[in-house]
């Protein structure tokens, strides 16, 4: 099994994971600034084009974030980070899924379409005209947060779960490109107690940020 | 267990895999045009708000279509519709959140901002600005995923997987709304083959819709 790794806040996430779980597997670096991604070799092996990426040990690409946590439970399930029984397994994917839907997704298009336009013009179709309108939903999403973190510790109350990772990773990497500018009360609580673990900042990347991208 | 059920094309998906399944399940009827998914009730056990949703038999409510479809797989796995290991499982993942991030999320958004905007106004923030960047999103999903669909039954070649049933409930939606106007020919032929499934039918609405907008 090996593992494609890059800068960018989805593989500082899955990094995390590891770490959580006390797993290590090789890994490749796919140099993402000079769009590698993009070339040929890696976009034939992943249509996605995007990092991180898994290879299973039959020569298997799995790609996208959230499929490779679990695929990665599914082989290793202790600790367990999504859930140890289908309800907890259920808590946590409908967790990951609206914080993936009404947040990190609007945070990440809104850095493709704002502050990394430029790096994202040659590679992709961009539409700067929906960089306002992500902030906005940005906003909105977080203000729907963050009643619903007021008594808890984490997403699924007491369990961390990759679902404070999805929203960690992002969170953390927005920080830096100031999408948001500032999280409401409840969120940066929660903020600050994923971010004391060991595990995040165990998982910066080389040059100890978030995603790579910070001051962007 | 109990389903929430609804107009939609979500809430049709849904019906669609316990068809495929074999499965029945107790279902209660939310009236989404009477915006009885945002009253207090309902929003109180899924702040999610949205349809459907999936209650547990110890009274635990799982929303969020894709991890309802995990759920039900976790508790009755065959036939398989997600996979029958963890390879196949994230083949599926993979697809499904291609599917979604790419494209069916971006149909939605549409409807919400353009030919739904005067339903949803009153109901959560909305930015029309956005239409036109949401319905360019979509093109570009169509045509990056044309090509991927050549040579392929499914989207996990010769398996028909959930991941299918959230890009056929969201096109054949998309469809009565003009989002898009004309599906790319691998795509469309794709279509042609879920669509004579005999739970493509089956699973439309009582007014036999595909998602209670139609010519909207």
């Amino acid at each position: 099994m090996k593992i494609f790794n890059s800068l960018g806040p989805n593989p500082r996430g899955l990094r995390m994971m590891l770490l959580e779980k006390g797993l290590t597997f090789p890994m490749e670096r796919i140099d993402l600034l000079a769009a590698e991604n993009r070339g040929a070799e890696y976009a034939a092996r992943n249509p996605g084009a995007q990092l991180p990426s898994l290879e299973t040990d039959s020569g298997m690409m799995i790609s996208e974030t959230v499929p490779i946590f679990e695929y990665i439970e599914d082989n290793h399930p202790n600790p367990p980070m999504i859930g140890s029984n289908a309800e907890e397994k259920g808590e946590c994917r409908m967790w990951t899924r609206r914080i993936e839907l009404k947040l990190t997704e609007h945070i990440y298009c809104a850095f493709r379409y704002g502050p990394g336009l430029e790096m994202y013009t040659p590679r992709q179709a961009v539409f700067p005209e929906m960089f306002e309108g992500l902030k906005g939903q940005v906003a909105v999403g977080l203000e729907w947060l963050d009643p619903l973190l007021a008594d808890k510790q984490f997403l699924c109350g007491d369990r961390f779960t990759t679902a404070d990772i999805v929203l960690y990773a992002a969170l953390d990497f927005g920080q830096g490109i100031q999408i948001p500018a500032k999280l409401p009360s409840n969120v940066e609580a929660w903020f600050q107690r994923v971010n004391s673990r060991p595990s995040a900042t165990a998982s910066l990347d080389e040059e100890g940020t978030a995603g790579g991208f910070r001051g962007v």
